[in-house]
Order: C-alpha cells, then sequence, then structure tokens
C-alpha cells in the first residue's frame, strides 16, 4: 500500500490517494466523517475548527460504495481557504518564526523570508489526509476484527488513573467524554487545568495511549530491521506532529525492572491455544505481533503558538522581537487520540497487506483464515 | 542509500551490502573494527562475546581504502558458527519458546517446531551488521562535522546525575568506563545492581542517551510525513532488539511542561547566525533539524534470557514447562549506545543525501557548503 | 520524487499527486492544459475526446502559481461521469471480455464477471494523469535546457522517411500535423491509411519516437542494476497502455552492424568539450546518459477494440459469442508522443533530483552548475 | 523481494543479498553452479572465462540446504582479483575511456581521471550476481510449475529460423549447443560469422527470445503504472549491459498489423478454461500475465571493445588517439539468454510473492492453489 498526502493548511483542498487497496470492501463515506469530526472536536481545541466541518469527497476507486482495487482518491476542501494555486492572495509575509515549529529552520532550508510559505504544509491541518486514510484502513481491518481505540491518558500534569482492559471498554469510557478520557474524576481536573492555562494564554502537552486490539500473531518480520513492526509504528507515531516520545507496553518502566518479573511467561489451553497472562511487552516481541494486544504510549509537547508569545527574531532585519500570533489550539491532546488511531490502523494494514496478499478482500480474509488455522494447529 | 544485512547468529558469515555510497571517501576498516570491539564488550555480557573477536572484511566497493561509489560488501565471520547452508548440522531441535523473545510468534508465524530456525536471525547477533554500515556511515559524517555519542543513562533503577554538554564530553567521559557511562559516582551502583543481578540468575534493562552534534538546520522533511526526521530516527532505535521507548528531547517530560516553559525561543547573533539558548526540543522541530544537537533517549527491556527460565509451553507437546536456557548476557545497555549511535549514523547519513545527492563526496561537500553558507545569510 | 494517480475512465475525477518537487517553481497550469489537449486530438481518436475537454485544476503544492515544495495535487474532472462511489450507477454488466485487453485475465485475477470493475481502470484514460504530472516535469527540466519530443515515425505500414536533427526540428515540424508526424509526404499516405482502416472498422498500430536533447553527461547509474536510465526509461514507456516494444539508438538493428561500425569513438575540442560525431547509442552508454540527445523509439500495437469484434467467451454463461462494443479510437499513435513525452520527462526528472538533491529549484541549479563546470574541465 | 549485489570485475569477491525470501525451501548451491556454468560458456567467449570458474558460496539464509526465510547472501570469489579494498595494487591508470561503454560518461559523472575507477563496477561481470540470484528465484518458480528458457534468436545477421512450441523444445533444442541455439543450421552460419568477425577484430550483436512458461493469469497489475507486468520485465532486461531494445510477442512487427489480424480472441473449454489461440500479446495484456508464456526478445549491441580500438581522446592531456585494449569478448549473446532469463525470474518471483505473500513456502502455495482453483471457476 502506498499513500500520498497534499494540502495545505488555507489551501484549497487536502488531498490522499491510497494505491494497493484491495478490490472489494464497502467502503462507508459516513465513517470517514465521523472520524474527521472525532478529530475536531475536543475541549481546548481553537477557532479553526468552529470554521471547517471537514466532510470527505471519495472521487476515485469506489464503484456503488464497493473498492475497485484501484487508487483511492479523497478530497477535503478548506472553508478557510487563503492561498491559491493560480491566482495571487493578499496575504502579509510573515518574517517572525514561531519557537517550537517548522518555521525557523524551515526558512534556513528552503532560504525563505515569508514564513507562511514553511507553515502551510508543516501545520497539523495535513493530519486531516492521515484521518481520512486511517477511516479507510480501520474499515478494512473490522473484516480481520482488529480494532483501535485511543484514550488522553495524562494531560498536563494530570493523569488518568483507571485502566482499560481492551477496546471496548475504553470506546465506551471514551463516548462523550470532552477530551477523549476513561477517567470522569480526572477528566474534571483536566478541564479545569486546561481552563487555567487558556486565561494565561498557555498550552498543554500530554500523553495519549493506544490500544490496537485482534492483531494475530505473526505480523511484522524480524528477518529484515526495518520491518520490525514496533520500528514501523514508532515512525508512523512520532511522525504525527507535536510527538516527542513513544513507548511499547512497560516503556521506559522497563528499565527499572529486573527481566523476571518483566517478561511474560507463555501458557497453553485448548480453548485459547497459546497465551500470556501479562501483556507487558505491548503485544511486540522481537519485532512482530505476538497476538496480545498492542499498547502503546505517546507523548505530545505543548502546542507551540501561545497566546503570549516567545521571543523571536525577524528573518529580514534580524531584530529581536515576539513570535507572530497564528490563531491556535490550547490543547489538542484529545484529538491526537484519533489520528494516532489513524496511523496505527495505517500500518497494520500495511503488514497484513504484506502477509496475505493485497489484491481481493475475499482473497486476503481466505489466505489469513487459512493461516490463522494453522496458529492454532501448531 | 539502500541497505541490506544477512547472517544467522550461529551461521558462516554477518554479511552486509551499502548501495548508494558515495565515491571518494578514505574508508577505514580499523575504524569499523573498533566499533565492532565497542559493541563486544562492556560488564554484564556473556560467554558469546568471549568467543568472537568480530572482524570485518571489506570485499567491495573500494580501492586502495578509496570508495568507487559502488556497492560496499563486508562480512563478519561467525567463529561460533553451528548452521551451515549445505551440510547438515547436528542440533536437537528446540522447542520450548522463551518468553520475551520472538520464539513464540516466530514460529507460529511460520508454523515451525523448532525455535531455532526462528531465534537463529532474530538473534541481536544481526547488529553487528549494524555497526559496520554504521562505522561507515561515521566516516561519512566526520566531513560533514557530525559527530554521534551515546552513553547509560540508566541501568536498572540506577539513573546518571551527571548532565554532558556536547558530544566531546560524553566521549572523553566514557572513555574506559566499563559500562559507558559518564557519571562514575552512579557507575559504580550500577556494577553493584549488576553483580546482584548475575547472582540472581536475572537480567536488567536501562536507558540509553545519544547525541548527535554538527547536523545543519533542514535535514528531513515536513512535506510528507514518512519524511520526517524524528520519525525515521524513531524507526532506526525502535528497530534495535529489546528497545521499548524513544524520547526527543524533553519526551514524556513535555506532558507535565507549559508552552511557555518548555519552548525554545529564537535568537541571533552575527557569530552564531540564528540559535537557541535551550534544546528542549532535542534539536528537531517540525520533523526536520534545528541546527542544535539532536539528543534522544531509548529505553530497552531486561535480556529475556534468564538463568531462572520463566513459564513456557512445548510446542509439539503442549505440556508445561520452562523455557530452554540458550547463554546469554545479563545487560547489554553498554553495548546499546554503538548499536544506536549506528542507527542514527545511518539516519542522518541518509538525509544528507537526500539534500545533497550522493554521488561523489567531494560534489556532495561542494552543495553543502554553498547550502551553509544561504543558511548564515538568510 | 514520488508520484501516484487515481481514477477510473468513467468515473468523477482523475486524481495526482506528485510528492518532492522542489520548491520555487513558476507552474503554468495552461501549459498543462494544452498538453492535455495534445493528448486528446489526432486524427483517428473516438467520440469520448469529442465530449471531454481535460481541464486541470491543480488544488495544493502552489502559492500564487510557484511551487512551495510540498506535495502537488491535480485534479482532472470527467465530463463522462458514469460510475460513482456512492451513489448506485445503473450500467448493465458486461461479461464478454474485450481481446487484447486487460478484460478476461482482470476477471480471472478480481474473480469478477462484470468487466467493468476491470476495464474503468485498465483504460488508457488514466494516461490523463500521467500527461498532467509529465507537463509538471517538463517545466522543471526547461531550468535544466531539457526539452523532450515526440513524433509519429510510423503508422500502420506508412512509415515516415525524414530524419530530425534536433527536438526543435520536430517541434517546428509536427506543428499543425495532424498525425504528430514530422512528413508531410508521408502524413498523407498516413491519412488515407486511417480512413480505409475506420471504413473496415479495423484499427491500426505504430511507432513513435521520442527525443530528449540537453540531458547532461551521467544521469543515471551503473552502480546497481535498477538504477539504469534505460532500464527505467524502458519501464516508463512500456507502461504506457498498447505500448509492446522499445528501442534505444539503433536498437534491434545492432543486431545487425558489427562493433566497429556501430559504436559511436569519441573526439574532443575546446569548445564542445568531449563528443560524439554519431549518436548510435541513443544517448545512453553503460545505463547513464552521454549527453547527446537520447533517442528512443517504441511500438504500439493497434487498439484492441474494433468495430467489428473479435471471437470472446461469456464469463458467466461461457458461450461463445463476440467481445462486446465499447465506444473507441480507430488510432492513437498520434496522441501516444505527449504520454511517452510525460514519461520521459518524468524518468529525467527523479534522475535530476537524485543527482542534485529537491529540495529547492535554485539550489538544484546551483548544484547541476558546479557538476556542468567541472564535467567540462575534467 | 529486495536484491542488492556489490562487487567489482577484479574485486575480491561478487556478493548478493536476497531479502524477503520464503521460508521452508530446498535450495541447491549445485544448479546456482550449472547457471553460472552456463553463463560462463558459450563460443566467443574471451580470455576471461578461462580464468575464471565461478563457484558460489552461500553464507546465510539457509540451514541444511533449506532456506530460513532470512536474506540469503551468496560469494563468488574473483580469481584474477586485482583491485583490493584496504592494499595498494600497482595498477597503472587508463586514461583512453573506450566507446561504447560507460568509461566516458562514466569519467565526467565522478569528475575521474582513471577510467578502471569507473569500468570496474559498469563491466558485465556483474551480472554474475544476477544469475546467482535468478538461480534462487527459479528454483522458486518451479514449485508454482514456472520455467523459463531463452535461446539465440539472430547472431550478428544470422536469423534462427526454427520456432519454439514451448519451453521444453527450447530447453532439448539448445542442449549442447556451442551458441545457444535452437535452429542447428543456422548455428552453422552463427559459428563461421563469429570466426570471420573473430579476424577482423571486430565485434557481433544479435538477439536473444525467452519464454516464460506457467505463469498463472494475473500476475502484475494495471491500477497503478509502475505496477505493470511488461514494464517490469522491460527495466529488468534493458538494465542488462548492451541490451538496447525489448519486444513483448508482436513486438514492433504490431505496427504493420491492422487489428483484427493482431490480436487473440478468446475461448473456453471445459478442460482448458479461458485460452488463446494464438499468442500475439506474448503472454501479457493491459499490464499482466494471460496464463499464455510470456515471449519477449531482447537486442543485444555488439561488444563495445574491440581488437581494433576506435578512436579516443585522452582524459588528462585531450589528445586524440585510441582506445584502450582490455581483454574482451566476441560475442555474448549465447550467454546473454542466462542473464535474462535470470532477470525475468526475478521479476516473476517478485510479482509471485505480490500477490500470494512471501512469509512460508507451503503457505504461498496454499494461497496459489486457492487462486488458481477460483480462475478455473469464474
Amino acid at each position: 500500500m502506498r499513500i500520498l498526502t497534499a494540502g495545505e493548511s488555507h489551501g484549497e483542498c487536502l488531498v490522499s490517494i491510497i494505491e494497493g487497496f484491495p478490490k472489494g470492501m464497502v467502503l462507508e463515506e459516513s465513517f470517514i466523517n465521523q472520524e474527521l469530526k472525532r478529530r475536531a472536536s475536543g475541549k481546548g481545541r481553537g477557532a479553526r475548527m468552529s470554521i471547517e466541518s471537514d466532510t470527505v469527497e471519495i472521487v476515485s476507486g469506489l464503484r456503488n460504495k464497493i473498492t475497485l482495487g484501484s487508487p483511492i482518491a479523497m478530497l477535503v476542501r478548506n472553508k478557510d481557504a487563503r492561498i491559491f494555486s493560480q491566482s495571487k492572495d493578499n496575504l502579509a509575509p510573515l518574517s517572525w518564526p514561531r519557537p517550537a515549529h517548522a518555521d525557523l529552520a524551515g526558512a534556513l532550508k528552503y532560504n525563505e523570508r515569508d514564513v507562511r510559505n514553511i507553515l502551510e504544509r508543516s501545520s497539523a491541518r495535513e493530519t486531516v489526509s492521515r484521518v481520512c486514510v486511517g477511516a479507510v484502513c480501520k474499515q478494512l481491518l473490522s473484516h480481520f476484527n482488529i480494532t483501535i481505540a485511543g484514550f488522553t491518558a495524562k494531560l498536563g500534569p494530570v493523569e488518568s488513573v483507571k485502566k482499560p482492559a481492551n477496546v471496548s471498554e475504553i470506546k465506551a469510557w471514551t463516548k462523550n467524554s470532552p477530551l477523549n478520557c476513561i477517567d470522569k474524576a480526572k477528566e474534571k481536573l483536566m478541564l479545569k487545568e486546561i481552563e487555567k492555562v487558556q486565561k494565561a494564554k498557555d498550552s498543554l502537552g500530554g500523553v495519549v495511549e493506544v490500544w490496537i486490539e485482534g492483531v494475530c500473531p505473526g505480523l511484522g518480520s524480524f528477518m529484515h530491521f526495518d520491518k520490525r513492526l514496533d520500528g514501523r509504528l514508532a515512525q508512523s507515531l512520532v511522525s504525527i506532529p507535536s510527538v516527542k516520545g513513544v513507548e511499547f507496553g512497560l516503556g521506559f518502566e522497563y528499565a527499572e525492572k529486573r527481566g523476571s518479573v518483566s517478561h511474560d511467561p507463555i501458557y497453553y489451553s485448548k480453548a485459547r491455544g497459546f497465551y500470556h497472562k501479562s501483556n507487558n511487552s505491548g503485544g511486540i516481541e522481537g519485532g512482530i505481533s505476538t497476538g496480545e494486544p498492542i499498547i502503546i504510549k505517546i507523548a505530545a509537547k505543548p502546542i507551540p503558538t501561545l497566546g503570549v508569545p516567545l521571543d523571536s527574531v525577524n528573518l529580514l532585519t534580524k531584530e529581536k522581537g515576539k513570535a507572530v500570533l497564528e490563531r491556535a489550539d490550547t490543547c489538542v491532546v484529545s484529538s491526537l487520540a484519533v489520528i494516532a488511531e489513524s496511523m496505527c490502523a495505517i500500518t497494520i494494514a500495511e503488514a497484513i497487506f504484506e502477509k496475505f496478499g493485497y489484491d481481493l478482500l475475499s482473497e486476503i480474509k481466505t489466505n489469513w483464515r487459512a493461516y490463522l488455522k494453522k496458529c492454532g494447529s501448531i
């Protein structure tokens, strides 16, 4: 599967193409729109989200809702379009790079003095495309009983205490949560924290936890380093704007625990086949899926754009001053889960296609079922 | 640059090919051997390391020590070779998968009952090839004033307190350190911890911190999600066996700090050009290098193989028992740094070639110098 | 540079994304539309071309006509849209596969009984996207003084006798030619041939010759087999629907000539640097460009869809009958040149980026000029 | 499947790694050696072939002759090794580039004055690695009943008249043929031609025809242009040194025939399923295999190095003179078949893995059989 996305933050359109997606799957546009809505909502989001109501338009790859096996192209129009391909816009140049953005390094990379020409693509608005693609992949994964859900595990200093047992619980508990949190008590504190920070014109980061359930054992590979599933998930997730860390299972906690208490012993029963009683590994060992839920945590830094801007330097005059004030969110951790789920869905779908082919959904399922049967009967 | 590695843990040979490496660089075999030695040493390593004395043999891509621009092939012979391509070995089948290894999931993936056919490639001995390739890339990077060094930041529960200011300090302070640690006081405690754990036939994990210095601004790209430098470094590092987490700059700490105190304001002086006084971002913003040192932490789980083996199940009989006892290390955190450095060197070299071409070293340097000049004069 | 195209023959939209295209180039939509017009015109084209008037819509990657370095997404709407993503069409199933199309093998590949689900993407309408992408690459190449032109060298049994000396001649001579031919006398015969064949409800193939001029020496590489420029051009060109053969320089004629009379001796003059007096090699030796014009011939089979359909078999009933009659052209050789030029432009642009980087047009040109200088002074 | 090859013509070793090859296949070293022998033999080969007796050494990826699923590394030592990685050779610089070689363009590309640093990798000795990899892939393909054979269809002006009906005939008829020819009468003339040309210190090219039999319908894809099987085969074949043209089925002859007589009508019988009575398409339609034999012709230019050297220019002094005289063959067309077969085997194996997965041979066969069953029952 190959994916390309395109589109500027205030350009005409966000576009994505998925190439190598199987034929024969019913694809619901409405589900993609739901996911786009999840991405846009959540307490702490800024003004832009009240302007846009992102809606996907699938313009190829489908006939009567069913995938043709041909590339799937999806468009999401920007309502707040301000830069155009063929007609002159009248936007003033931005020459004060904002700290913690791509602004300065991007300006150097491209010998650019108008930071707008950098930020339009480095902006996280690009993740709209990822959510579109992810929503297509999630529909695919549902045919293999794979479900994915993420939640806000930490928002600023407030940490969720409740622990989910599975994806269903996460989905049930986060329903109607303004912060995509599973812990009602902690959520109240988180909301207060956001209000405090909004008043201070400051911003907040946090931690999101994602669960991927139903992945059969053996996806990914240890045969070559760049095929390891955890490495590929790590790239997918760290490539999300603001993400500065990723952990699988115990992650950094592993450092403090001895092997005897941190590894997951192996058991067997007729009903379950091989299984583990614990899942400290987070569902991946030796670079391949174990069959247990894949559990990942990612850390997001606070939103870079601040109401009280930080020190900056003018690109043209080199004079000292303050970063430009672009409209922004206070906290996007609640939206981060859906983007992280999307990236996971893409990576797992790729791993499925590698092992079982990708021409025709029914064919892939036949191959997958034959494999599952052998897994049980080893 | 394309890289393929090959070789089993007890096979005849570890092989790697680097394709797309520039012409015209003096390549020192001796430096590769030094790096292999660094990988093999350190307190806590097991018996295998006293058998092998890894030495590289470069069999293509060079003439009189100078790269030809053609693929570079490198061999490292296994002294402890036990499995062979064309002649029958007499190794007994292993049917007790070891927890925390690829053994069980690998056996399921490949419908395999002899775990040896899995572990020979999933073994971390494969990282010998990565160190070879990394050592070639480090020599390339030195032409661009890029240096890389890693150290043991945490070993089990013992954390290094000392903080380095740059790569030179890390190199100086870890010299002659048995644990690749920069903090002598803490190192003593770490050594005690290893002894304790060795007695208990248990194992330890830890945290390694890697610094990459001298990277010009603008490597990597935010133009497409899979080109972001942090994502690519994350994949490179998480693909190392045992690594379960990765952080850039403040990493997970970011979650607790507000934007106003965690972002790095921008300054300018004639002498330094644009710069930051702090480096919380760890040298990457918006998916591209900022010009500040890239600082990464990785978490390693404890060695899976334990002297007192964990519960397992026989693949053939399904009877309950204990994992097979393969010879193993107690702690490899001290060696992890050189592998992590190698993976970073590979990823940064790729980013250099993307921006400046890869045909001829002198040509790349010309292109790079022209770029640096513009960076300063923006 | 990565390219994805999407879109069905009678779907809503043809879409393409170019990722990895440099920043800082003025991109003229009007030129793309001209190229689309060239593709659609020519004697022998069928009814579809009178319905469509393909016009590109660039929806990302540009600001005020200038490339941003971000992915460029382009749309071309189908006027004759008949299959839709979310609403039911009422097209009758096609169960008679047409010989010489992907119909039968495609139906087997996808276990499909309605051939429309195959032909919608296997149709040559997909080449609209390639022409869009090619037109972008041609604009890039013009900055490196590279020009490309193709012409109808043979149409059915009628062969052009005139030989061009360069791209300018081809462009001048084919202007206003209804068959994109450089030989007025032969063109008359070709036109007669088309009329004859149209009456007979039959179809015609032919040969197109493409010249690429101004390519500096040393693009492509012999360092690995899949980097050879001729191999890559061969793939690009044979991937065009109907193309069944490709030749570089003398091509198949080489077989009959001895080395002493077929190879191009090397000369030098102060004014020209190194040069050849002949160009039998077609501008590529050892997998890299020589600096002489690249000259390629491609053979196209006759249009598969015939007014008097060939034998076929019903996919459902297995009864013998005739292939379904889809609207089609008689001869597309005149349009083939623009598609072939497009594929060449894409492949050469990729080779440029490989050698000189791809971030910023001005930077690439600086690197390229430094290289040209050295080429002269070797 | 990823493949990297390495090695200079007179370096220490030719190396190749195949990554992504399935587990569970018996791999016979002896078959690889047979193929290497076929490559080295044939009337018209020069002195080098009497020095080398290429023998493969498989150093990874196998245990007891069976593939492990891990990368397969293969070495072939050069007996005539003259350039070394770490020790100084004493070869005089070559500054007279040979026409029709990569010498001149390579020297410009790499700003090089000693042509030896170019020709060592541009030399066709590199095809030893391709034959090794191809021989591995052929063994894989035999499990899918796919066989491949090529023969000399034309040598200089002498054309083979006999036409084979299938791969078995080609194999039987070329056995013991000194020129890999299927037409004994014509072969005599070819041998005379070689003698004549050898006396004249000149060289010869020719045409090779390759048949690939047993390919199931539906390999490759028309869903994206770069997945078309004919395009990929074209790249594979044109990437072979000396190859200047490629044709599928009727190839350039198509231009002269109308559609009604050149396309292959479709038939059906219970015993054969869908089939064609003719195979003008050469087994590929719409970019995918039809199930009929794939038939390809490639044209090779005469060997560039001539006993009576052509005009050249000294790279250092720019004085006019003659090309340097490197030891060379008169005609390699007889050996070309085995290289072409190898490249086809690689490309077809890749297409198999794409459609059916690549983890485990038995699993791939299960998936393939399920597909074949559906193909018959459509």
